[in-house]
């Protein structure tokens, strides 16, 4: 029997998010989705969503920052022995402020989410994709990784962390047949999160104005079939309308 | 009777380079190519190939540095009254050098045909795209735009003024509905100009270390394909081997 | 009386190092230098030699990454009430490894040396400079800032991440007349930590190979200089021989 | 006798122009200048206020873009047999427009001024130099250089070009002895140019809105007398109000 392919995706919220949008999408192309995030309740919701739809999808509840809980997610993901194809860390955390007013435990807070997170979650899916040389590792970025903007500049700072770890672990993991990918998204995703955060802007943007999450789950998908002498490392994602 | 689609292809040499390639894939994919450069034999043996896989070409002898040119290959365009969906630039000169070892003559060709042919290009496919509001025009780059090292300076240098024209391209022309990507090409293309050029380096390399021609094309038409909510503008495309 | 006019410099170690040499030079230009750092002895012997050469030197023990130090350090300059001209972020921790060698520990560790620090740094001295609204604050990058190189993934991605402060805080604070600094270090510095860390590096590159100290401290000294109608925010330093 | 030094700098027009301040800086400190321009008049007025000030002045009449004209002006240079200290392209032109509303003679006449007359310039500037083995060759850029925005992307383009060639000669001269540097001016210049092209703004901004002439030379002398072992090869120069 052939061994079934899987996926991880951590960063998994409200379902219209991405992280559940990109699990959907992962499942309805045959992989065992992994995934995880903070709240049970969301998760659940989620993989029934999948299995309702005849795919398969395992949740785990984990804290992105702690080593102990990515390590658990992991162990989860080896116990099931699939062949695992697809690591997404999707987690993405914003607080804009002035930097004056910006506590430290915010900072260290929006490192710890966008960039530490990313890097202990980075390797433990290396060492599992390592072992059959292959597997694309996603970072879901943002524009301000490329520059920073008040009152965003904590965001930015851990942003470009992000981005620097991603570039390091390309250059260092590609030869080992690793496809490493840092996508910069620039504007706002059309979701809960948006909904609920700015639903004026939302309201005003339309849908055009407002990345797509089956739109990113797609270009995710092409990216990841990218044949091995053609890789992207990174690619910008952005509305049509979007000033840059 | 609905309108047939089209893609203007500029930079179509050998059978085996990327210029030939796109315009197969486009043509595989039901678009009218038409077809320009400057060998007239190169053309007819690729829109021969079209052909006689059932699709549509038009072939064009066109100087790309040439406004007359590339106006008269816009005016067959036109005159096929096709909806223009693709327009790719896909001119690519090379010539290293020390500095002081290069001609104006040189660094001025350089810049022609990695540039100036390119504003020439852009102007005449956006002015017939911007009638319906939607097409890509897509910009062969090369990862010495982002950084100049001896001996490419004068490839660079003209490379650097292609990405920063497509860049101003993009936020002029996006919010009309015309996607501008800027694909960098880092590495040696799999075709018959580097088996030609540098046939040691295509020996040791082997298909693994050297971008697949088809593979890039397949890239090229997932990027097409994005939804207007999720434009990629530039993004990179190297073999999983090549350090950078 | 006039108010004296102080400067502020965090990183401070060896006699031969670049934290010292700023503190000397500073002091030499007539201005009370509170110099910080982790070994009250090595505070001590700079302080001592500063005062020797008849400067002004106050030496204050602190980590520059725990807030209480900090605020402690920035409580004794206010102390003196002195106007603060210069407040030099001058920490630099790099501890290269493979990615999979490396601990959550010293991912972390990298990070609030490089970056965190900087931000509770900033924040005390940005709160002094306001008032006045003048002021240079310098932080002192590296070149991995714009590259991620392993073995260096978690040093560059720190510093990253510095950068990105720097460049938030310049467009924050520039137009209340604080000028941010971010100098790009890109090479090795020739100092007691060279010497002790690559003896056999130093030997070989020689004094023209690697950044010397003073020099260094020669253009922290004209950036501060500068005209607020003319501010650099960013430049690189790197010997005349370095490969870039 | 010691044998004079020598700087060299084209695109000297108006006295209150960057190219004029660049020569009357360096003629004070010593240097013997060689100044370029396509007006006569206006090369007279600048050599005549320098050498009234006691210092020694030679105007050549000389367009950038021709080959002709700068082989001309570095053998009247050659024939003084000073030591070429300093060698500036200063060069700048800029027509803002639309790309559909641009011309293929204009888009080809900035890149010709603003990027093909320093690649010429260079060239004659380096073969003088290499012989001591010291220089510095100064290239003003643009900040446009660094982003294309419309109506400016045929000047980012030539600015784009320029930034890559700088970077490249600094890559292959650097070890040689020759300082190579790019600044990045970002925002207007108060000189007669900013005066008669756009009055409004001049008086909108003030004296601390716009970059002061004096203090840009200012800053090229302390970047030209950087010791070898920690040359800058990039800064950027901007008011401190200007948004970034």
């Amino acid at each position: 029997m052939e061994q079934p392919c899987s996926a991880v995706i951590i960063g998994v919220g409200p379902e219209r998010g991405l992280g559940a949008t990109l699990a959907k999408h992962f499942a309805a192309k045959g992989l065992h989705v992994f995934i995880a995030g903070r709240s049970e309740e969301k998760l659940q919701t989620v993989a029934d969503s999948i299995m309702a739809s005849g795919g398969q999808a395992t949740s785990v509840v984990a804290d992105a920052t702690r080593e102990y809980d990515i390590d658990h997610l992991f162990d989860i993901v080896r116990y099931h022995d699939s062949d695992l194809r697809i690591a997404a860390y999707n987690v993405d955390s914003n607080i804009p402020a002035p930097i004056l007013e910006t506590e430290m435990e915010t900072f260290t807070h929006l490192w710890q989410q966008n960039c530490l997170g990313a890097f202990l979650f980075a390797k433990q899916a290396i060492e599992l994709m390592r072992a059959r040389q292959q597997g694309t590792l996603f970072f879901t970025g943002a524009s301000a990784s490329l520059r920073a903007k008040p009152p965003f500049t904590a965001f930015a700072s851990a942003k470009a962390a992000l981005r620097s770890l991603a570039q390091g672990l390309a250059r260092e993991f590609s030869p080992e047949g690793i496809h490493v990918v840092h996508a910069v998204i620039d504007g706002v995703i059309d979701g809960d999160r948006a909904a609920q955060q700015f639903p004026a802007l939302v309201k005003a943007r339309g849908k055009e104005g407002l990345l797509q999450l089956e739109a990113i789950a797609e270009t995710y998908w092409a990216i990841h079939n990218q044949h091995p002498s053609t890789w992207t490392h990174e690619l910008d994602l952005r509305p049509f309308k979007e000033p840059f």
